[in-house]
């Protein structure tokens, strides 16, 4: 008979009293001295394993099933029954219990039924799904994201892949991997001695995307709305908690926006994913919340309900001032905010979260819209108590003239950017977009502040799949 | 006030009557002799342009509106009437035509409304998607790639982002991107002169992922149900129009499953794909039958109607044997079937979708089930009328002592699975999973038959964004 998931069989979409089959891997096994033992069996459908009853009269009770420990893979087929112990509303009387794996030496199997370190964890990365904060992590991470793609699509959003090998810098900085071909150990040369890239594969340097933004806004200035949902790479060497070398981004970009537009569609959108998290991972949140951090519900929760704060650049830089706390690095007017003032501001002085409008030019991108005293641009950050910082976006710099103006200012090559300079000679638009680090906000999400515990493969400089 | 999406107003979700405004793009202007201008005004929501009806009397008609060229944006106002004239049920009778941003030279404005080449259009691949046949292909991505997520999540599948940079290779060939920061003008060497990948970012040599499969395999044996839809890179100098260097992959890996679960999940998942595609893009595949590929609708239609053959792979052989047909290579068992013996048995023999079941060992990978007899594995690959292959899949290798065997056999280095082959140690299970290249599905859906008219961005070598 086919089998059926053990969420839907704790859920009760099966009716009690069915023959059911479900399949998994033993959690746990505990022997009654009345001659049964009890099985709890996961198959990472939901946060509770089902639990098994299993009686001696089976075939293979002494043979097999009393030497089941944690990790071995059974298909069981028996009775539905509403279960008489406390927790779970039903249990299977098991007919059969068939053992599909065996563990090889159930002594060293890395997951045992107890408490595992983090950092143990992330050197069992191809088994650390087994554990239940990594279950949950698992799908947390899957209902925020599809949660993402639904609210795009539902608002008439196109999903653009943008490329993922690119021939240019979409944030003017470094720290970009390479991508290539060439072989290291015999590099081609031009005549006067450079490495003859012409050779390559795409007959240019190229490097992995920082971001998808400048291309997306080709879409955006044809399809109106769009967005990205896709890697990016940053070889940044911070081992921190809070980088990675790769991650995903969501990057939507609005045609006709400006940075009003762009605030509402942040708001709406972060509370449209946590609403979603809610209601599709009640168990697994309950236990984010039990173990990991205590206020994972309240937070989001808080964030669902709060009107977002709008304050300008200036004015935030002020309350700080007044503030009378001392920060490690002083707020001043020019200087980018850190994490303590966001802190700050969306924890202590507003008790809410905070969109800051308008930063100064001089620490923002060239792309973003230059207000009319030239002192600002139009970008913002979205800030999110117990976080900081967990969006930023900018309408950007619609007008070609004003465009070219800067990129000379900053010594920019124009020649690299030559089609998206090209953008702004035909039918130009105001339009504005933000992005989102997605294992950030599945971190914020989670409360696993280890951000090398919000992605699925803990990669660390040194190993990078497992 | 808010703008509305042309689609809207087309599809009559608007009250005729009503008092709207469209922002968009200018497709073409004509002037009426009676003092009126037409203009068509397209803003990516839908197919079809709206068509704007501005009057001479507006204050602006003969200073900007007489002077609107393809291309320019602007944003119109006026009451939505019913269309006197034929094709559309909708027009706007314009009480304000606002220039939002006009065409520097109308002359050399490269998307003219007449037909351009895909070859021309591929060069100014920033502007394409304002044509008919790159919003088209668009939208028609778009809704695949939703459909795609939403048919897994439904399911109760788990979508992994398994790792872009990678330490190993999937296909255990050649042909990967090498991922670096190293300084290629001044390489760190080891005290044996080899270039020394221990001073490289990660402390090893990295690549770009040819695959997600062998990490989502650890996924599926603790989740069960699991699919990767990222990007994928494959360095093959091979320019033709059915390769792409970097293309997206959708990889679903089942636990508990064997292959004919397998092709039963690829039957249905394909047929989901195309109703949905024919179901939220009528206008667009309209387009594709009428200017692109004649059978587009039908052979979608044929596809979704027709129950697919599944035929072994040795009897497909017999049948090409047998076809008396002469085909450029001869079909012989041990052999890869080729396209034009994939075509023949889905297009001719069977003039049906066709599941080939159980290829030649040899010809396969060391993660494929073998059969008892050893001469072939679990393989199937999916071939669709009008394409040939469309998806592969297989089921895994589940049992160590084989696994190991196998790579023992192929010379491979097991030292770079270790974590493949220890998920065999504890609690294997039969799984099975399939690949399905995203471009490709698009490429048959729309009919445009170069894969590079299938992306967003027409990367060729030599130009890696546009």
């Amino acid at each position: 008979m086919a089998a059926s998931s053990i969420k839907h069989c704790l859920a009760g979409d099966v009716p009690a009293g069915s023959t059911v089959t479900v399949q998994g891997w033993v959690r746990t096994r505990r022997d009654s001295k009345a001659g049964f033992s009890f099985l709890t069996v996961s198959d990472g459908s939901c946060f509770d394993p089902i639990q098994v009853v299993a009686r001696a009269e089976l075939d293979n009770y002494a043979s097999e099933i009393q030497k089941l420990s944690p990790g071995c893979s059974v298909r069981c087929t028996g009775e539905l029954v509403e279960s008489r112990g406390r927790g779970q509303a039903f249990e299977i009387q098991a007919d059969s219990v068939e053992v599909m794996g065996w563990v090889e030496d159930p002594d060293t199997y890395p997951i045992q039924p107890k408490q595992h370190s983090f950092e143990f964890l992330r050197d069992v990365g191809h088994l650390r799904p087994r554990t239940n904060t990594f279950g949950a992590v698992t799908r947390v991470r899957n209902a925020a994201a599809h949660a993402i793609h639904r609210f795009f699509h539902e608002r008439g959003y196109y999903w653009i892949n943008t490329p993922i090998i690119t021939g240019s810098d979409a944030e003017g900085a470094g720290n970009m991997f390479r991508v290539s071909t060439l072989d290291m150990a015999n590099l081609p040369r031009t005549d006067a001695g450079d490495i003859d890239f012409g050779k390559d594969f795409f007959g240019r340097e190229t490097f992995l995307t920082v971001s998808g933004q400048l291309n997306v806004e080709a879409y955006c200035l044809s399809m109106s709305n769009v967005y990205t949902f896709g890697p990016t790479f940053r070889a940044e060497n911070s081992n921190t908690t809070r980088h990675l070398a790769e991650f995903w981004m969501v990057e939507p970009e609005v045609a006709f926006a400006d940075l009003d537009d762009l605030a509402n569609l942040a708001e709406t959108f972060l509370k449209y994913v946590f609403e979603a998290v809610l209601a599709e991972c009640p168990d697994d949140m309950a236990f984010f919340a039990q173990r990991i951090e205590p206020t994972a519900i309240e937070r989001l929760e808080s964030v669902i309900k709060a009107p977002f704060v709008r304050v300008d650049y200036a004015e935030a830089i002020e309350i700080l001032q007044a503030s009378g706390k001392t920060f490690e690095y002083s707020p001043e007017w020019g200087l980018d905010l850190q994490t303590e003032h966001e802190r700050y501001l969306t924890e202590v002085h507003f008790k809410a979260p905070v969109i800051v409008l308008n930063y100064p030019t001089e620490i923002k991108a060239f792309y973003m819209r230059l207000s009319d005293d030239e002192r600002t641009v139009a970008a913002m950050d979205v800030l999110a108590p117990g976080i900081g910082e967990i969006i930023g976006g900018a309408q950007r710099e619609e007008r070609l003239d004003v465009l070219e103006r800067r990129m000379d200012e900053l010594g920019l090559d124009k020649e690299g950017y030559d089609w998206y300079i090209d953008l702004r000679r035909y039918g130009t638009v105001p339009h504005a977009g933000f992005g989102l680090g997605f294992e950030r906000l599945v971190s914020y999400i989670t409360g696993m502040s280890n951000i090398r515990d919000a992605i699925p493969y803990p990669r660390v400089p040194g190993r990078a799949d497992f």
